[in-house]
């Protein structure tokens, strides 16, 4: 199978041979080998211009690590952004923006992206400017280097391309864009250890069944993710309105 | 070298072959060859009790996917536990609270972690319960399983276990520790393309310098994310007292 114009990935890592990783496995390695998108991971040492291939320096001011050269990393955007230039070239860390939904399906209608990682260093702040990047983070969290963030940011992409996922799973992106965390799910043995499927799941009654799966989402969004729901209860005043769990005192 | 009793992190995945994948290389590559850490990637399929190796089955209630089975996953964990039984029992899921660099330096702590991974499907919630899992999400996005949040939930704890990072690294964390985003990093060439690196930088002032980068984190927060900087100002008053960039009218 061959698509026409697949979406674009380009990586600029010190690290090329950490992809296509997890990448290449499962559902993104599938679409990777039915052609769906293409991946290539950009060695930013090939851009170094002296003889040490050096590609980074002590950072001005003083202070711990070091810090990618401007003029190295400028010269790998290049070259990556001349095989598909109309692509987002997105900078991992984590003073960016945080990464959600609504901007990974942004990225994904996009005919690709290019994504640049630090590895321990940071970034010459100048070429971030110069290249107008979009500074994106995965999360409150430090890591190595960019690349696990980038693999994340792939994957999220990935199973949105058209294709890519089935029927089948494409539904829980829909729960997921409620604005609302998922409702528990449960499958057989209908009892478990002396744990029964709540009896509403066996019922038959799809609209009740409907009905307990909002009011646990909405249960779980409220209680464990106050901000989440907060802007989920300004736009759903009538949902905000009634008790979370009314009328499933075994949900609680 | 060996370690005599190295950090223990096991992963329950459809997927096993997607590990070590990127935490081979690089930093967590060398921590791994040093026995500083320990990976098992263990094979869910492996604890199917039924002559087709299945491991899921349809949601009760119906909808799409399919649910891993509670049987086959308590199985799995105890496989797990068995081999460690102290370690933090952690299921990846964006129903889980989000991970914070806090988080990170607990699971660091600990003896090790055991990781199980979603596919596609969730998980059927009654094993999760009985279990007592604590539920970890990486950010709010979609990924294709849990595989990807494993992989960065790893990467940030093995960069924080003793002799891993030399001292050059570890200042870093203290920048993120501070509860502020990372001020801007510099190096070579001091002019590049008509952009120079801030003089501060270069005055040899150390005060000043480190009052600059405090103003720039505090300025790059406030703007990014005024939830981070709440918390920040609320427990720094004299900080936010301050106008963020005063005394920095370059940095605007």
């Amino acid at each position: 199978m061959t698509v026409a114009s697949p979406w674009q990935a380009s990586v600029l890592t010190l690290f090329p041979e950490m992809f296509p990783g997890p990448l290449g496995q499962s559902l993104a390695g599938k679409a990777l080998r039915e052609g769906r998108w293409a991946l290539e991971a950009i060695d930013i040492r090939g851009f170094a211009t002296d003889r040490h291939r050096s590609v980074d320096d002590t950072p001005c001011g003083g202070g711990a690590g070091m810090v990618l050269r401007p003029d190295v990393v400028d010269a790998a955007c290049a070259a990556a952004l001349a095989a598909g230039p109309d692509r987002p070239l997105v900078v991992l860390t984590p003073r960016g923006r945080p990464l959600d939904q609504a901007m990974v399906r942004g990225f994904a209608a996009a005919p690709g992206v290019v994504l640049l990682c630090g590895r321990f260093e940071g970034i010459d702040q100048r070429v971030i400017e110069a290249r107008a990047m979009t500074e994106v983070s995965i999360g409150d969290y430090v890591l190595s280097g960019g690349e696990p963030a980038a693999l994340v940011l792939l994957d999220a992409c990935v199973r949105l391309l058209p294709g890519v996922m089935g029927a089948a799973e494409s539904g829980e992106e829909e729960s997921f864009s409620s604005g609302l965390l998922e409702y528990p799910h449960y499958t057989r043995p209908t009892v478990w250890n002396d744990r029964a499927v709540p009896p509403v799941l066996l019922s038959g009654h799809h609209a009740e069944i409907a009905r307990w799966r909002r009011a646990q989402a909405e249960a779980i969004t409220r209680e464990r993710r106050p901000e989440l729901w907060a802007r989920y209860a300004a736009a759903n005043p009538i949902a905000a309105s009634r008790a979370p769990l009314a009328g499933h005192p075994d949900a609680a």
